[in-house]
């Protein structure tokens, strides 16, 4: 019998010692570990906020009182006294639960959450809405040290500090990381607060108008109870800013903090990773290769991460190579894509490396700040596409959200050939900006690169008749196997690749009205707003047919490929099927 | 012969007298009513900054030493000193320049700006370019204490205060307003340093890292020539608060700070506005009369807005009067998205009110801390639609932006009716986020207020047979007189309302088969991403001709509207042209 088996709920965490704490957080990390080394996650993140979660529940009564997580990749131990321990010791559960907060797994919950710096925000609406309907609770905001760096984070926190007069607590989690190291003035604010053990004078909190009490041993769970006793049910807004071991626990996670903030799965008692990548070319050395090539070739190239740079082979070697040239901004994503507009301004050529999903968080820098002002900037976007992750981390949206924003070409690589003639491309050119969609896992190689002359134009893999098949990127061996399946069918189709979807290559396009009857088209993203809609507009007074096939707009969580191919009709003989019934 | 006849470039300015420099600023001031009394603009905002702008000019060297200008509402006297003042008095002359900075007008300028709390982060950027290319200057960002609030300004704050290592200015224009009153934490501190004449040892800048001078006295030229030249060529970041008086030296606009922010052409004498807006019914008395009556009948609604209630005709005495229900954040579109999506989760009903161009701000938030998480929050975008707005503030963007996130219901009422019913509707269904484009200037009214259930059906005016014109929202009008001319041609066509773009009516699409040849689809955005194209995907596997009618995918400045329609084949004539021929 362990403790976690009695552990069903928060209450049951409410009548342990201090002793009974922190056997149980020893139990928690073992879940912790066991799950990720299997199936993979956040570890350092969890591993740090144990004892903080177990304070919590029992300081205060979840959830009547209202604890929300930032991002929630810290949410394990939560989840694990919450009902959901089967997610973490029973491997046939493990895909019942998500690795963040999720409102339909549980009342503790109250958002379903993967981006960061947003807990502040949502918490101080539970807070007014509690305020406007006359209930008395405790709301409480965790975040992460790497998380304040974040617009939305900071907004929260300006107007939490003096706007709700009333019950707000904020759960600072410095671990002094971010993903990578932090960047930005106000970490030099938490240093300072940490080694004044919270003394110092100059803070950044109270300057905003919080309330404030430092905890230098986040760990231990003692001393935490007694600082969140200290402001439950206060009246005002304050921050409890916790000095937190990110990784506490596993000795490889306290030691290589940046590498086992996430990880795949792995052997515990190795750290080695259990999966096998292959051997294969990587896009990540040839990107780090070509800029750090032209760096030493003395070109004014600026590389901008917005606090991510393992995503994109930045590791520390790397970055220190890169020296001044390389840019991290912590979680900023705003602010790296406004900087990177007025670098291109300035004379330089920024890189700002993104992944797909955070690129979300800058429609309107990308908007005005950039394309407005047609600045050459380049922007590379990462784990695009169709993908088996996470709710909140789809990279299927960047097409309909950024190519119909005015003056940014939006480039759309299939092969490793185009993808880096398309970056040589993009930062000689002085037009606008530039993004590319970097090919994720599969990239179909031994294609012959497309001159600077050709990157955004279509580009014909084989002429037939009837049928035209129009491949977005990744697209192409979808488009392949189809075209295969049509010939079955004694249809010589016409197989093109769409290298760019924020402009029509019209020629191309007028070449298909002679012998064709149906074009397809094929992309990676969601249809509504994508690549193929505007195919179906350009054909549209025509006499040609089109069908549009890509991802249907939904939030799709943790959908194996497979199935999401097939509930959109992504294979070769479904393709071909409909395309046959019009001609 | 004035002061300003002598100006033609900053260098004329350096030569000046502290008495010349004075004299000068009363001219400008004359410059600035000339302009905003004859064609509008901002008022207070350039007439509080005109001697910073000399004294920046005097003590620094534009454009080698580089000034940003946050959203650039404070940017005419700039434009004056700068060889532009022909534009201010020289009404001939007046299109001639924007309202804001702008490259193609000037070497001064470097970003085409209209949206707040850019300047902070656009500057870090030149400044690194400066670094990265061994250049020796001063870069000085320009940022009013409204717009400290907003997330990217925040972000770049925190980024630069620490990661440039080099010289980097930020002046405060601290007015004490924000367009309304200012909300955040942060003005605490400011009212905190102001009152301390710059000696609080709690201090916000500071907490970030900034090295920090105050000038209590920031409209005397020679208080502020001292202090910025206390800074020049500093190698460290440094702000320089300044307490300037909004409006200054127009006792209208010192004294009535809001309504005078912005003003539409008036007499300079009386203030009285020079402009008729016609009697009819207002919109905003109607929302916020509904709003209102809610909130008296004791429902939780909470009315949301981020800086801008003027927009939305929540003027102070309305604002008192919805009490603890109006929740003004600031200068923070971020925050208000997720504040409202927790609103919704934590049991009230929140309205959040926002211009189109500035719900840019929130894609991301629309998408995971709302849409994903399905909370029933309501927005209502205001300024939508084909305008003749600055490039800066477009309205044609938000249908093509958030109709493609999932679970975002996207209404565009065409009368008063279905605007009030869609609202009602809005604010008591439970499904999730509600968007709804308010009309502008013409209503057309009398029409039959829609069911409840009928709010997201497409709705048929009339039933004829060949053509469907399709029309979402505003556009019914075009649509209306389309019908007209085409029936002189003796198509009786058909003429259906879009009352929602993020879903197809697939059934009144359906019945469109059978007696016609041609639909048309007409919206008030632009067509990259937006409505048109999915009716093109519907019907491109059938018979039917589509044609889709909006925005070309631009940047338009200040294009008339009748330029941009007829650019965009919007009128009866070209529009029933181009059916005709597919008949």
């Amino acid at each position: 019998m362990t403790l976690l088996d009695m552990v069903h709920s928060p209450a049951d965490v409410k009548k342990m010692s201090v002793q009974q704490l922190n056997d149980l957080a020893q139990e928690i990390r073992q879940g912790i570990l066991k799950r990720d080394s299997l199936i993979g996650g956040h570890v350092g993140p969890n591993l740090g906020f144990v004892e903080a979660t177990l304070a919590l529940h029992y300081v205060f009564n979840s959830p009547v009182d209202k604890i929300v997580f930032d991002v929630s990749h810290q949410c394990y131990a939560h989840k694990m006294i919450t009902g959901r321990y089967n997610g973490f010791f029973n491997p046939d559960d493990y895909d019942k639960i998500t690795g963040y907060t999720n409102p339909h797994e549980s009342e503790h919950d109250h958002f379903v959450i993967g981006h960061t710096s947003t807990s502040v925000s949502l918490a101080s609406g539970l807070a007014k809405a509690r305020d406007l309907k006359g209930e008395k609770h405790n709301v409480i905001a965790v975040i992460g040290d790497g998380s304040l760096s974040g617009g939305e984070a900071l907004e929260g926190l300006d107007f939490a500090a003096s706007e709700l007069g009333s019950n707000f607590i904020v759960v600072v989690n410095d671990n002094q990381m971010s993903i990578a190291e932090n960047h930005g003035g106000l970490y030099n604010n938490l240093k300072l607060l940490r080694e004044t053990n919270g003394q110092a004078e100059i803070n950044f909190f109270e300057a905003l108008g919080y309330d404030y009490i430092y905890v230098n041993d986040g760990n231990d769970v003692e001393k935490l109870i007694a600082a969140f006793q200290s402001v439950k049910d206060t009246n005002k807004p304050v921050v409890v800013h916790l000095n937190t071991l990110k990784g506490k626990g596993y000795k490889l996670a306290e030691t290589y903090k940046e590498p086992w903030h996430w990880s795949v799965p792995f052997d515990i008692e190795s750290g080695d990773k259990t999966v096998d990548f292959g051997e294969g070319e990587s896009l990540d050395d040839l990107t780090y290769n070509f800029l750090n090539d032209k760096i030493k070739r003395g070109e004014k190239v600026a590389v901008v991460v917005a606090g991510t740079p393992g995503v994109f082979g930045f590791n520390p070697q790397r970055r220190q190579e890169l020296g001044a040239h390389y840019i991290d901004v912590g979680i900023a994503e705003e602010h790296a894509v406004a900087m990177s507009s007025a670098l291109a301004k300035g004379g330089c050529c920024p890189v700002f490396c993104v992944h797909s999903s955070f690129l979300q968080r800058t429609y309107d820098q990308l908007s005005q700040d950039l394309a407005l002002n047609r600045n050459p900037a380049v922007i590379l976007v990462y784990w695009s596409g169709l993908s088996s992750a996470d709710a909140t981390h789809l990279g299927c949206f960047d097409m309909a959200m950024a190519s119909n924003i005015p003056n940014i070409t939006f480039l759309t690589p299939a092969t490793k050939e185009e993808y880096m003639a398309m970056l040589d491309w993009s930062m000689t050119q002085k037009d606008g900006p530039v993004m590319i969609r970097v090919p994720n896992a599969v990239v179909y190689g031994g294609e012959v690169a497309p001159r600077a002359d050709e990157v955004k134009a279509m580009a014909f893999a084989q002429k037939g008749e009837k049928v035209a098949l129009l491949a977005v990127g990744e697209m192409l061996g979808l488009a392949k196997q189809t075209a295969e399946t049509l010939m079955n069918f004694h249809v010589d189709a016409t197989l093109a690749t769409v290298r760019c979807v924020s402009e029509l290559d019209t020629a191309a396009l007028e070449s298909l009205k002679d012998k064709h009857k149906v074009v397809i088209t094929l992309e990676g993203g969601v249809v509504n707003g994508g690549f193929g809609e505007k195919i179906a507009r350009y054909f549209g007074n025509s006499e040609l047919k089109v069908l549009n096939y890509g991802a249907k707009k939904e939030f799709t969580d943790r959908l194996p490929l497979d199935v999401l191919y097939r509930e959109n009709r992504l294979l070769p003989q479904m393709i071909a099927e409909d395309a046959l019934k019009l001609l």
